[in-house]
């Protein structure tokens, strides 16, 4: 049970989880705090937080449990802004994509990494974005990974826990690193291919009608490019290396089937897709999607 | 009104047609074709068909309009095939994704493109196939494009369009190239993407655990990676030039675009970001999807 829940940022993710709590009774309070009065009034009409604060260090006084679900580009700032608000036995934890680098940003804000910081990651959301796009049901059998540090704070990780967990979420623990190399993969890599396609196709418009013509594959395929610019920006920018890494791969096989397709070499790309497709089907079997 | 259709490839895209146009009651017999006869007797179980025969020349006799819907690399075996039994005023068209290449598959097999043959592509599908796949609803609210010559006989025109109609479809007509071009672009290329992701992720697969942690972005992003190999390996075979054209521009782009990553170059990945969303949106906005 969390007595005083501050959420920084009531957008999808942290609007999503204050009502999961409520709507179990796993929180007594949930106090908001972000940038946008507006946002923050809608919330408090929706429900979804009891009162708000614009000032971090106001919002989070008297809270035993935080979560950051700002862009990671903000991350270091809302720290260092929240850090003289904070209970010292207050839980910390976050909701970014990339983990290494909210570590950073801890460690930047408060001279080390406190550890009672539990760095963690719902892999849940949609294409849209702000306190009205979210619902309770958002974690529902999705995985939510937490990367502790070593010295993170053992009680902290299990409070962590027991809250996304109590949001309905399956929760995973994982080497910051490993989880960056996985995100890069599954998410950060999609996300740039779709932004990219939709401007590339978007640079032919002029000249033919493209998107006239798309069916209901472009769109699935392309539905995260949808996605709030700015957050995927900070993304980007915050788990460059473990990204470009896999863009590189990803380019090289790229050219390797573009000249398979130049050359009508029918077996590689007959093996390349029969290969993926036993892949992708497996992958949504073994998911239960 | 269709008296006796004939459907070769009696899967996902021809039964769903034959379902369509006989729950509407706009055919009389529909009569299927096909290599698999374990699909043929279980098109005749779900009621698509009345009746199949192998043999496409047999399967045509007495059909005022003929459909193909078989993979592309098997368009003029098929023509060939079927021509000793197609009746001289019968209609023939097809519902392959690359028309350039049909067209040609045509004139080879006949001698010239006859003129009561409409080159056609239905813009719908799902990953599945088979024709356990097929459902009456497939057409409706889908584009249909024809890409008549300029010899096409115009009555066969116009039956084909009512035909796809009557499905449902919005028709619009088209030059055969600039199809090729519009669908490398908003679904060859996409296919491949997917493709090439799952296969690259595959490959890492055996180092991370990568599919365990993908959310429901890459699931619909991988969803057309799920499709049939073999009928995409014949789309981008048939439609090379305008597929490694629009992947040209692709992988210039995602080239830049690793840069820009690999730099840190905030203002470029914003950008890029802030236009592809921008364009969805209004494409989405504009599909009324």
């Amino acid at each position: 049970m969390i007595e005083r829940l501050c959420v920084i940022g009531v957008g999808l993710i942290g609007g999503s989880l204050a009502r999961a709590l409520r709507a179990n009774g796993s929180v007594g309070e949930v106090v908001g705090c972000g940038r946008s009065r507006r946002n923050l009034e809608r919330a408090v009409e929706l429900g979804v937080v009891d009162r708000f604060d614009h000032d971090p260090a106001k919002a989070v006084a008297g809270a035993d449990m935080v979560l950051l679900a700002v862009p990671l580009g903000s991350m270091q700032d809302v720290f260092t802004a929240l850090a003289p608000g904070l209970r010292a036995d207050a839980v910390l934890t976050d909701a970014g994509s990339a983990k290494r680098s909210v570590i950073d940003a801890a460690r930047l804000a408060f001279g080390r990494v406190p550890p009672r910081f539990v760095p963690g990651h719902p892999i849940a959301g949609t294409e849209r974005s702000g306190v009205e796009a979210s619902f309770a049901e958002l974690y529902q059998r999705r995985r939510t990974i937490l990367t502790p540090l070593p010295d993170t704070d053992a009680d902290a990780v299990t409070r962590v826990r027991a809250m996304w967990e109590s949001a309905g979420s399956e929760v995973s623990e994982m080497d910051p690193a490993h989880h960056d190399e996985v995100l890069a993969a599954t998410s950060h890599l999609p996300h740039l291919l779709a932004y990219t396609l939709v401007d590339v196709l978007g640079g032919m418009e002029e000249r033919v009608e493209i998107f006239r013509y798309a069916g209901a594959g472009f769109r699935d395929f392309t539905r995260i490019a949808s996605s709030d610019p700015q957050m995927w920006h900070d993304i980007c920018l915050a788990n460059n290396d473990a990204l470009v890494d896999v863009l590189e791969r990803f380019t090289d096989e790229l050219l390797e089937c573009t000249e398979a397709v130049r050359a009508g070499d029918g077996k590689r790309i007959r093996d390349l897709f029969v290969r993926a497709k036993a892949r992708r089907d497996r992958y949504i079997q073994e998911s239960g999607a």
